[in-house]
């Protein structure tokens, strides 16, 4: 099976390439090559390794893709909504014309194979939107706050219609804020769900622009990169032909962030963190409902079982 | 005020122009010229008409719309469902990136205008898709059966989304089966709503490619340029920041249109029709639920008031 990652040199790209080396298995099948696209992509060398340099806007890179065939494509990359929402051309380059030119590279492919390429898309809850009812279930209409979702919403409709025209086998996972990378830099504000984690195993004062009720989807990216796998391989029989689901997550205030964080370093931790609440910032990560997500851990998906396991997976210190 | 109209040598464009002839009016605001834009201008020639013969997708044609700065814009063009299925190239050109194109286009004018342009845009019930509940009701997900609808509906999000930037002022309306259209010509699959509308005016055979009991919904071209027109002219405040809304309509079966035509026409109308039903165009156009247009109504949208009216009107023999 040969596989393709874009945004290979991300932080969910890297973890996702060190889950693959560690278990190089996809649907059931053994992964033979992997292509990774990045602009840049440090360390990328190795066995049953391509590395594809470039920006995914550039057509040479998709005429890279189109020569290496991937069975299976992780979509990952993406400018993030704060970036996508200062620079409109700069988020629309890549998230929306990047994507639907590699969906429709990929479903070229599909003229002369035997089935449609698996493209696994990574989506955000940023389609969600700010206005939620108590519980967001399947149904719940889609209200984007920022044209970084409102693009990654269109892309999951187009994903869903070339697997309706059986040209592409899409699968999207909607991405909660996935913890905990170092150093995020500008463009990303849900920064600091990462940054808590980190400053409170180092030990180092940290100031939330939140406040400790704020209420948000957690979730290590160890277990997104697993969750991500696992849905390349999904039995879709019977499923939501919009082909696009929640990860399973788990809703925790900034509150049961740091008590958790208290019980796995030591009870000094708490006296670390002020409270210095943004309101936009808590009204876009601050207020996150129940998430309904029985479809989700129907078709396999997982969340990180506990706030324990959760922090110490997102800082590796998984036993 | 200065409008534009996109499509506008088209069945429902032409219909709009001769509704602002005759009432140069939109949002309670004179009308002072009127841009139109399509391959073919037949008659465009008059007082206060600019006439932009070529295709949208020709950035020429783009630089003539930023020339005249239209304050109100009604986008009608596009590529029908069954040459956009049949052709995903020639339905993504148009109905995809045209459409974004102008809308940029149009939100650039932004910049140093008082007001954001405003935009009506002509969706489709396609948007909604096969598998609809008893009710259909502004949260019932879509889920758009062919590529048409899939793009129609990528269009609606970025138009809401231009809107929450207050780049432009848009508001979308899902058309339902607008006639009467003589001759619709290939890739128009719901062609058969307005034949019979003709033949049984004319006192010619008719045959069906639906049953007696196919249901759909219904609208005069008529009553949908009025509905246009009084779109851009909204109050929107607290409405639903998506934007977009289906167009009240009659929701009649064959059965019923075929009995008001023998009304209208005489009684011997009834023997002229012959019902072959197609699967997959019954599928499609025959099996319309209940619409729950409130939200439309609320909004001074109208339908035609009664079966009768609705066949004289779109027959253009309204009293």
């Amino acid at each position: 099976l040969k596989v393709l990652i874009t945004g290979a040199g991300g932080y969910i790209g890297s973890v996702l390439q060190a889950v693959l080396t560690q278990r190089p298995e996809v649907a059931g099948q053994r992964v033979d090559a992997i292509a990774l696209v990045d602009r840049v992509l440090p360390g990328a060398a190795g066995p049953r390794r391509v590395a594809i340099e470039g920006d995914l806007t550039d057509s040479a890179v998709l005429e890279r893709i189109a020569d290496f065939r991937p069975d299976t494509t992780f979509h990952l990359a993406g400018v993030p909504g704060g970036a996508s929402e200062a620079d409109y051309l700069v988020g629309r380059r890549t998230n929306l014309d990047a994507t639907l030119a590699l969906f429709e590279q990929l479903a070229q492919q599909r003229r002369d194979a035997d089935r449609a390429p698996v493209v696994v898309y990574a989506s955000t809850i940023a389609v969600y939107g700010t206005r939620l009812p108590p519980v967001v279930k399947q149904e719940t209409p889609l209200q984007p706050p920022l044209t970084y979702g409102a693009h990654k919403r269109v892309c999951e409709i187009l994903l869903a219609d070339f697997s309706r025209r059986n040209e592409l086998d899409g699968r999207t996972l909607r991405l909660p804020g996935i913890v905990a990378r170092r150093s995020a830099g500008p463009g990303l504000t849900s920064a600091f769900m990462s940054d808590v984690l980190h400053a409170l195993a180092d030990g180092v004062p940290f100031e939330a622009p939140v406040s400790e009720e704020a209420t948000a989807w957690w979730m290590s990216a160890r277990r997104c990169a697993e969750n991500l796998v696992h849905a390349a391989g999904m039995d879709l029989t019977g499923a939501d032909p919009g082909r696009a689901w929640p990860m399973p997550v788990l809703r925790l205030s900034m509150r049961d962030i740091v008590n958790t964080c208290a019980e796995a370093f030591g009870p000094d931790r708490k006296s670390l963190v002020a409270y210095r609440p943004i309101e936009s910032v808590e009204a876009v990560f601050g207020r996150y409902p129940v998430l309904d997500d029985a479809p989700s851990r129907a078709l396999g998906l997982l969340d990180d079982g506990t706030p324990l396991a959760l922090v110490l997976r997102a800082l590796g210190r998984e036993a």
